[in-house]
């Protein structure tokens, strides 16, 4: 559905021309200000001003051109949603720019491009600078950082407002670590930094809801709430304790058990107006810059590198050591309680799988029963609900049937979207929030009869997944992602980068379910991250026949220590447990491709969803019969 | 053994304080002056004056010390070679600077640093002045090359004469193409380059043998001779014809038979001296500038990265395009005559190692004889002198028991190497080269009984070796490295980089059988360069055990096009073609460990070579019995 925005361009280009902003282009990019994947509806300026609401695009408006660019992902979907005053830059193309690119190459050598320095990361508006600088001889064009957003000036009452969702303590039972050990934790890891920090500030909201085992709701999918905070590591002067302290920016409205929270975050944190970041940060840098001025040192307060270009300006350059944020990987790396949260959430959300992929085959076997893919979601989403410890979806559900499910991020529309065929190939990805936990689970089932390419693309997929899930491998290397290409490269299925998509990705501990550092893929930053003891990955190996279905099968697994019978190089093994509770369907299987391990594997695999869920299915006896069947050995 | 060189430094230091030459400090590299991975007696300059033989290290001797630069094989091969003047730099040990970055960090600011531009690459040239720019603060030491090399000028007459020896045509039916039709192509492949190259300058020695179908040997095992070579792009004036033209600079006495070899490089080809190369270099340089100065072209000059600075600067660094040569990828993707002939020459080579394998188990078997190492590889060296089109080994043959088969790099010393024991596993890494084709084979037997560990060892490599032979992968991917470490690290065997060598190398038809660009590693080198169908790479997965054992299985193999049931990317699937012939020891099969499939490929592998080999074997009855019972299934 096409979008109208020429009004919405002509007021836009009437704020650019003004003398107060007076800029020849302005960058409106997908981030909010805490550089968020999923984001709040009152931060999707992109989506208002351009129509495309992709999860990825930047767009550029000038006087007498706007330009959405964007990856292959959405080619389609921006070139439908886009009226026809936008012009798709086709991002990965030959000869296609980057955004900062044609900003240094098309625009004149003396223009003014317009940014809202708390949208852009610091990182790009160097890269932005970087091509300023490579173009030195077309002249210098000026960034112009303008504190006001001119497309929320233009989108006025209609703009959303920014969710402001209680706060809430993540009991202990939960997180497994007091807000003081983990601030303790911060500064061992810092105190190691050259030099070493005497603040951090943290911008990511999964990072803040981390160290302050703190959870909220603003954004859909993501238990994380608007805030900003400040870690120091000075010693306090006044009681002489080496314990690093925090400020907490928060949302007035949000705070509203107040006393609850200071009581569960302790003396060491003190909490702040969410709005009030900006001057304390530069009230900091002063201090900072006066107190250790003499000293002639430098970058002693850490921002992470996915901080906003205003956070850094904020502080001050002079003092700011921007890097990647400590959090990252102490975050990845779970504790033995989420450990066991990740175990039991992962129990619990089988028995709604369970009960879910049976009602669904007894729907479609019904004569002239219509079940469409929204309807799937909706159901699921029920089952799901009705378990304990439930807060919600992790994201949103991924109900496919056929040739929607090649498409990698479809989900269906509840007004407009397929009815699910019983001869059609049915994926469905998707996954909850639990307060022990977060889940993820891809299963690819088949209601009727399997075509033999079917099953036999479907096994392709099922040996990589039990090639990445078997596998073992020394502490530190990230190199397992060719195991999971092998068996679909015998039969020329997928490229080198196989999947479209990694082959895996961190999930949050009751946090979002996108988690870094690592990864399993052959993007660098997969790679750069090597997997450890104690993290969660996924193991989601795909093939995707465009037009006809899509083949996924994923598993959340944890990464453990592993005895092997000798230790070359001294820094142990690693191997895979996985947690994810749902039955591999045994009706895809090629019977003449899969070996005798790999038919042990999955049998194995499936008996042991048999033992764990089938004693918590008392009360459905449709789903427990269809439990039995579906992890019977092959 | 060490070698006295207290002398020798003496004069060194007097040479380097001598008006003419006054530098503080003199560089002494591994190289000679084409890059060759081997190379003469004459050019082992850096052996000559620290005592140290390895192949790779660099010596650097200022007026009061002297240093060796080399990497962990030869930590203690370098200790033990070199006397107390020296002192050992451990290179890849933390702390441990580059040779250039010792240069610039150790040396006072004014320091002039003596080098033999025909030694040193124009690359580490680059960068040592890189090193010497980071380091502007100290004020600029001075790169000083010397026309005459330090080195030489002690030796003297004790340095081995320069090798001389005939130059002989490749005759078509072993090269399959025709020098024309090389330099045709060789025109074709740079003429997309910007700027097209007027000119191209050969340095490297297998380049030049590929290019004109020539052979010498003027180094051991490198069917190579001492030569430059330039070829010309531009269309000649004189006759109007388009095809390229080339100079080749040879060793006068090299070319006896003068009017064959004219007959054979045909009329586009013309001979001269080889030490008129410099001359030319700089003729050439002159030239170029003079006509296409007006027009304001550079680069016009193609220079491979691998030559010496003196190449470089004859021609002058202002039209010199200095890039990898077209010739390394040409070379690599073989024609059909020459994998004809690597099939071939496979066949007649695993007759050798039949004899030489059952020959060896009869005489370990003999009470109260006794082998050694040496004189099984002057066996093995004896039956394969005795193949037709055989010109002589490929590399110094492994012959080695028990614990030496863990030293990598090891070769017995015909006066000090171990007898070989029945009861240990002994490893054999050996190769020959053919008029129509280059071998390298690796076998680990076992003569008596194995132990548990050593069969368990050796089954985790072969399942290794295994997933490569049968690895399917999408044309230009070099990512199936890691699954030869797959079985590997299941029992904690290897690191990272599991093998301490690349899984794979290049090999070069009837020429040196290291070859690149492409290989099978983690190296970047290997991964950078795709593997393409035609090329010809080893598959040697190892374990080695510390001072007990080594397990290596090395085949080599053809890439190939292979049918795949889908074409996904439609870039097309690759596969590999075994053309080594030579039995792997079942006895050292963990029949626990090994899936049927497994059990499949090598009974496979063992019929293939049995029938192969057994029809030309009828004149030894001790090898084809032997041929017969390695060959039995499992």
């Amino acid at each position: 559905m096409t979008v109208q925005t020429t009004e919405r361009l002509v007021k836009l280009r009437e704020l650019m021309k003004k003398p107060e902003n007076n800029v020849d282009a302005y960058v409106v990019p997908s981030e909010d200000q805490h550089g968020s994947e999923y984001i709040a509806s009152c931060d999707e300026r992109r989506a208002w001003i351009s129509g495309f609401n992709g999860s990825a695009g930047c767009a550029i408006i000038t006087l007498d051109k706007a330009l959405m660019f964007t990856d292959g992902r959405y080619f389609l979907q921006a070139s439908q949603q886009m009226d026809r005053n936008w012009e798709l830059m086709k991002q990965g193309l030959p000869g296609v720019p980057t955004w900062q690119d044609y900003l240094t190459n098309n625009l004149p050598a003396s223009s003014r491009i317009g940014i809202d320095p708390t949208l852009i990361a610091e990182n790009d508006s160097k890269s932005l600078s970087g091509s300023r600088k490579q173009a030195e001889s077309k002249g210098s064009q000026t960034l112009v950082p303008l504190t006001t957003n001119l497309v929320d000036l233009i989108w006025g009452s209609d703009r959303p407002p920014r969710p402001k969702n209680a706060v809430v303590p993540l009991d202990e039972k939960y997180s497994g670590e007091s807000v003081t050990s983990k601030l303790n934790r911060l500064a061992s890891a810092v105190s190691s930094n050259t030099p070493a920090p005497l603040a951090f500030v943290l911008t990511a909201l999964d990072d803040i809801a981390w160290l302050f085992n703190l959870r909220g709701s603003d954004i859909a999918y993501n238990p994380v709430f608007f805030s900003y905070a400040v870690v120091h590591f000075e010693p306090s002067e006044a009681d002489g304790s080496k314990n690093p302290t925090a400020v907490l920016f928060l949302q007035r409205d949000a705070v509203e058990h107040d006393a609850d929270l200071k009581y569960a975050l302790g003396s060491q944190v003190e909490i702040r107006p969410y709005e009030d970041i900006w001057e304390y940060l530069k009230d900091l840098g002063n201090q900072v810059r006066s107190t250790f001025a003499d000293k002639g040192q430098e970058k002693l307060v850490l921002i992470p590198d996915k901080a906003s270009l205003a956070i850094v300006q904020a502080v001050g350059v002079d003092i700011s050591n921007i890097a990647p944020s400590p959090i990252t990987v102490l975050k990845a790396i779970k504790n033995s309680t989420e450990l066991e949260g990740f175990r039991q959430s992962h129990i619990r959300d089988g028995i709604a799988l369970a009960r879910y992929f049976s009602w669904l085959e007894e729907k479609l076997g019904e004569e002239g029963n219509e079940l469409t893919e929204w309807q799937g979601a909706e159901q699921l989403e029920k089952f799901r609900s009705e378990l304990p410890l439930f807060k919600g979806l992790s994201f949103d559900t991924i109900s496919s049937t056929g040739p929607n499910g090649a498409i990698i991020h479809y989900s269906p529309n509840p007004k407009d979207c397929a009815v699910i065929k019983q001869d059609q190939i049915y994926l469905c990805d998707s996954g909850a929030q639990f307060l022990d936990g977060t889940t993820d689970v891809t299963r690819t089932w088949h209601f009727g009869t399997p075509t033999e390419e079917e099953k036999r693309t479907a096994t392709r997929v099922l040996q990589g997944h039990i090639a990445i899930d078997s596998a073992i491998f020394p502490n530190g290397t990230t190199g397992v992602d060719s195991w999971a290409r092998k068996a679909l490269w015998m039969d020329g299925l997928g490229s080198i980068v196989i999947h479209r998509h990694g082959t895996g990705h961190g999930v949050g501990h009751y946090l979002n379910v996108h988690e870094g550092p690592h990864g399993i893929g052959t993007r660098i930053t997969s790679n750069a991250s090597p997997l450890k003891a104690g993290m969660i990955v996924t193991n989601e190996p795909g093939y995707y026949a465009d037009g006809k279905y899509g083949v996924r099968i994923e598993n959340v697994l944890i990464i453990n220590e592993v005895e092997t019978p000798w230790n070359f190089g001294d820094k142990g093994f690693l191997s895979f447990e996985c947690v994810t509770m749902c039955p591999i369907q045994t009706k895809l299987v090629d019977h003449s491709l899969i070996s005798v391990d790999e038919k042990r594997w999955l049998n194995n695999y499936n008996h042991k969803v048999w033992e764990k869920i089938s004693p918590l299915l008392r009360n459905d006896d449709r789903a427990l019969k269809w439990l039995e069947r579906e992890c019977q050995s092959i």
